[in-house]
Formats: structure tokens, sequence, C-alpha cells
């Protein structure tokens, strides 16, 4: 079995955290996998969502701290290491935001540190009701410096700062409260709710999913006026793609739209 | 009847979108009219608070879909043209925000697309607990990128990226959960509900409430030092306006302020 | 008795605002206090957590406005007074945010104002029930325009606009929900409530939590891709610390951390 393993149905890929027996820890392999897998996402327009859940028990504990340990006996103490580690952790997150295709966290069991940032850098999660999720990294005083940025650009502020430094769990239902989660479902119907939500997006039209979701990260980080003139000419190059004006058509018609993509 | 009708009742300017068969749409002649009226609201004193409603069934559906289509005949299959029409939506939108009255959306029925903007953009807004809410150009193709931008700095991100890509609607009591509205109420006391927010606004001294609109958009883009630094400077000369002067003296002597504004 | 009280227990500091007469304004006084205490507290390393309270029956009402006024007898009608008065108290409130360790309100009664700021300047804060909270400068014409950049920085953008241009006020259950305050508890459970979080934060590792409390605020005004490079840089140095080796071998061997510090 790989350790992360992609099944497509359609033009919706499944990814699966599978190291069950490390609670599907972002180790150098993980990592990796997940970096390959996701560089090849990128150009394949079959697919127009991404499904990401683990294996076993539990959606993700994060980094491997027993792999991380190993990095000590580097000349350096693990100093290059760690670095190199953050950084292809980061991009690996980032790569989630800049994929094309929307990517849906279907969470269970727990999420915590590096793996609630994992939940939390998805364009969108739902979750089983009995998840808890934690960016606990504090309680073996290792800040969760990393997991805080995605965290902290979802969720209410002070919500955040007591999660990273009192390390303590939160509910799904609470998860989906603060904004960390799009919604918590009973167990039994998170495979269900989370495909539902994939086959959803896939039926649009991938060129316009593609466009907004660039966008939407893009002009978050911009200044209002700024904001407007670049989406402004994203919008009207939207309305020149051909499968829109068949879709405003269509619209204005009251028939279905009869797309080329 | 015009498209936009203006009526004034003391210091409330009533601005009312008034193409209720087309669902209030921001047509060319909406946007110019709006942009018309905004410009001379900016400058009229005797207006301390202005309320923008819907005529008919909805309170805005966004673009007109019929009158773009129509722009698809230029030389240049429309670009220039839309280009020019998301500029001059967005110059709209921002004029309401740097309006120095307090703008209130008071909304039923639907508003969707660049209607859910309008709603985004405004101040403050209150809506009927029946109406609907969405962002839902993707189901045509057009993905709501200039929404966005209004409506990624009103609610939380995952919830965001949730109603622009499925293009579902959200009801009013979820809008007000999530932040977009200030709060849903019965349709038989909406105009009641807004009238009264907006004698309330236009009851404050009209100076400060305008230092403060003004500052609030400012400072909510700056860096925090930077943000205290322009705060302070604006809070020092608000202390120097003759009416805050009064308004002190009479909170401390325990009187009603005698403003001469 | 001192306009401030600063009281230790352990490795907590308890800072009691001691002007119950006045409400606890932020005077020239009271804020000359808080600096001193603050500037002391950032480099006493046997303090790992701070609660800051009010004596009597409010947290803080704000600026002293009789002060205030007091000032205007200046040849320049105050205007330098304020300016200074402004930076003063926005020195004081970065100077929280700038403390290695977190600092929690305990808050009762009202907070209002300024009041309402230190608040929401806080890192956590948690309230009694019966505790109502406003920014109502708007009231006497005076803006809140300083307390609004640590507001609008906590709750949604409507919220805020809507509390700063009625100056209503909202309960305290109302704040947990916006997230204003962590949450509120009955005031009989306040105190303890309130201490048994600063215990809690107390016992993590000191270097994590002051590592991971700068790099909080730092990162949360950063693009992601400088928040990303940055907050890595900050986890690979928090792994080279002594202790964090020493709670990740701990955990690894499931026994408790032995921390030098």
């Amino acid at each position: 079995m790989a350790i992360l393993e992609r099944n497509d149905t359609g033009a919706i890929a499944h990814l699966t955290l599978n190291a069950p027996e490390r609670l599907n820890a972002l180790s150098d392999e993980m990592l990796a996998a997940l970096q390959t897998e996701l560089d090849a996402l990128r150009d394949d327009r079959s697919i127009r969502a991404v499904i990401l859940s683990g294996a076993g028990k539990a959606f993700c504990a994060g980094h491997d701290l027993k792999q991380m340990t190993a990095g000590r006996q580097a000349e350096d103490g693990g100093k290059a290491y760690f670095t190199d580690l953050f950084n292809r952790c980061a991009r690996m997150m980032m790569s989630i935001q800049s994929l094309p295709q929307p990517v849906i966290a279907q969470v269970h069991g727990i999420a915590t540190a590096a793996g609630c940032q994992l939940v939390a850098t998805c364009d969108l999660a739902i979750a089983a009701d009995s998840t808890r999720f934690g960016v606990n990294g504090v309680n073996i005083g290792l800040f969760c410096s990393t997991p805080m940025v995605a965290l902290s650009r979802n969720i209410p502020r002070k919500q955040a700062f007591e999660m990273l430094t009192t390390g303590d769990f939160i509910p799904a239902h609470r998860a989906a409260e603060l904004g960390l989660i799009n919604r918590a479902v009973p167990e039994t119907d998170l495979r269900q709710e989370t495909w539902a939500l994939a086959e959803k997006l896939a039926s649009k039209l991938g060129a316009a999913v593609k466009i907004g979701k660039q966008a939407f990260y893009e002009q978050i980080q911009m200044p209002l006026e700024q904001a407007y003139a670049y989406t402004g000419e994203v919008m009207a190059q939207n309305m020149m793609h051909r499968d829109t004006e068949e879709g405003i058509s269509a619209f204005i018609e009251k028939r279905p739209p009869n797309w080329t993509q």
C-alpha cells in the first residue's frame, strides 16, 4: 500500500493519507507524496474536485515526532533539516491553495497540529461530529507556529490564541461555529456528505471554478481598490469564455447549458 | 417612475432600486443613477443616514445579464464594455463605503451576485427573515469574482468559499450568524427596524459619525502601529470640534448636549 | 492604595485597575502606571501569565473625560495634550500585545470605549455574564476611533460598525459569539475561571509561549508566503531549545517532561 492513495471517480480525485499506524503523520515521505500528487493534479484537466481524507482512526496528527527527533543526529543538531522540513510542509500547504481545483478535507477522529493546519488550509472541510481539533504543540514545548498561519486566517483572533496557548481540543460543532470547518455531520454521513459536495463542485464549469479559486486567495490579501481592479479584470476575462457565453444564454433562455468542458 | 427613487424624511435619505420587473438588476442605467445619487449625497449636509432598498419582490439580483449579452455585439466581443462595466460597478460600491453618511441595506426577497455584494458593501444591513442570499454566478459559468471582494471581507473564509463555488443560497438567519448582515427580522418589522436604526444614527453628532466612518475603512487596511498613529490623530482632531466639547461637557454635567449641527 | 495594584502568585501576575470611584478610567496616572508595570513585566522571567481586572463596579469605562476637559485650558485648546494622550494610550495597548507573557482580561460590570479596547487588546478575555460592552463615544460626539482599531481586529466588520455608530451596549454572551471575548461565565465563577486559564498557560513551557505569542501578532499581518517563511524559521529555532527536545522525547516515551524552565 502506498503512503498516499489516489482514487479517481469521474472528475473527483480522492487522496487518502495512508499511514494509519502513525495517525497519518506528515513525515518526509508523506509530504513528498502529497507534493508529487498535488503537482500532478495541477495539470490534470480531467479532475474538477479533490477530496483529502485519512485512513484509520484519525485524519492527521501533524508532524512525525520520531522522525524529527532522529533528525537531531545531524552535526548541526538538526537545524538545517528542521528548516527544510517546515519549508517543505509550507510549500505543500500553499500548493493546496494554489491548486486549480477546490480541495475538500473529509475529517474524522483527530486533526492536530499540522493536521489541523491541513484542515484550515483546504478550501472546504466537512467533519464527523465526533472529530476533535487542536493545535497542541505547546504541550510538548513546540508552539504550533506554522499551523497558526492557516488557523488564524480561518477563525477569530482570541479563539485562535486560546487554542494555540492552551493546547486544548475543540469539538467539531465548535470548529464549525468558529469557521474552521464548513460543517459537522454524523459520522455515518461523512463520506456521503463530502462526496455530494465534491460532485456539486465538479458539476460547475471547471474554468469558472479555477478562475474563482485563484482570484479568491489573490484578492483577499489586497487593499480594496486593488482587489476590485484585479477582480474586475478577472471577471471581464471570464465573460469572454465561450462556455460562459453559453451558460448565460442558457439561463436567459431557461434551458440547461451545453458546455464544451 | 425613475429607475432609482430618492425620498428624504428629515435627515434620512431613502434610495429605492426601482426596476422590479428585472429584480432591480444593476444595469448600466441603474449603476449610473446610483453613482449620481451617491455623488449628490456626499455633499448633502442635511442627510445623516441613507437607507437602500429594492422595489418589488427582491432587493437586487445582480448584473443585468440581457444587457451584458447585448454587449457582445461589439467588435471586440464585449471585452471593453465588460471591463468598463465591472469598473463602474466597483466604483459605485466603493462610493458607498466612502460616503460620509452610513448606508443601511434594507433587504428582502433575494440578494444575489452583485446584489449580495451590495449588501456586503453597505455599512449595515437588516434583512427580512425570509430573504435568501447567494453568489451564484458559478451556476452559469461566471464566477462572482467582484462580489467576492466584498463578501470575503464580511464573513469567514471557508463559508465564503462554499457560497462562491456551490452557488447555494443561505437563509437570512445564517447570513446574520456569518456576519453578512446585522440581523434578520420578521418581514412585517423590516421597514420599522431599518428606520429605527437610521433614526438612531441620524440622532448622533453628524461630524463624529462622518469622522468615524472614514477612519473605519482606512484603519482596517493598515498594520497595527500605523492604524494607531492614524486614528490617534483622528481622535485628537475630533476632540477639537466645538460640538464634541459640548457633548463631553454635557455628559459630565449630566444634561443633554446642545449641538450646533 | 496605588492606582494600579500588582499581586504575584507563583508565576501569575495579577494587575488590578484601582480607581473604582472613576470606574477605573484610563487617566494619565493610570496609563503611566500600566506602562510602568508592563515594562517591568517584560523582563520578569518569573512571570508566565498576566491577569488584568478592575476594582469596584466596572472593569474600565475608558478615558478620563474630566481630565481631558481640563486639558482644554492649554493655549492650543488641548490639541498637543490630546495627541500625546492617544499616543500614550496606543503605546500601552501595543505593549500588552508585545509583552512576552499572555495577558487575560477578567471583565465585569462594564467595559466601554477605551475600556472595551483594553478587552479587545488583551490576548484572551473571560467576562462575567452580566458584563456589558460598548464603544459609545459617538453618544457624546467623540467617535471611538482608537478603540475601533482593536475592536475591528476581533469581531466581524458589520457588527463592529454597528457598535461604533449606534453606541449600543452588547451583553457578554453576544461578545463571546462575536469573538470579542473567549467566553462568558457566571459572575460567581469569574475569578476561578480566569485563574484556571492563567494557571494552565503558566504550566506550559514559557519559552514556547513567548515564541508563539510574538509570532502570532507578527504573522497575522503578513501575506501568506511571507508568514510561512517567517514562522518556519521560528519553528526551526523552537526545535533547537533544550526543553523542547526534552518535551518531545518525554511525549514519545510517554512520561512527563523534565523542563529546566
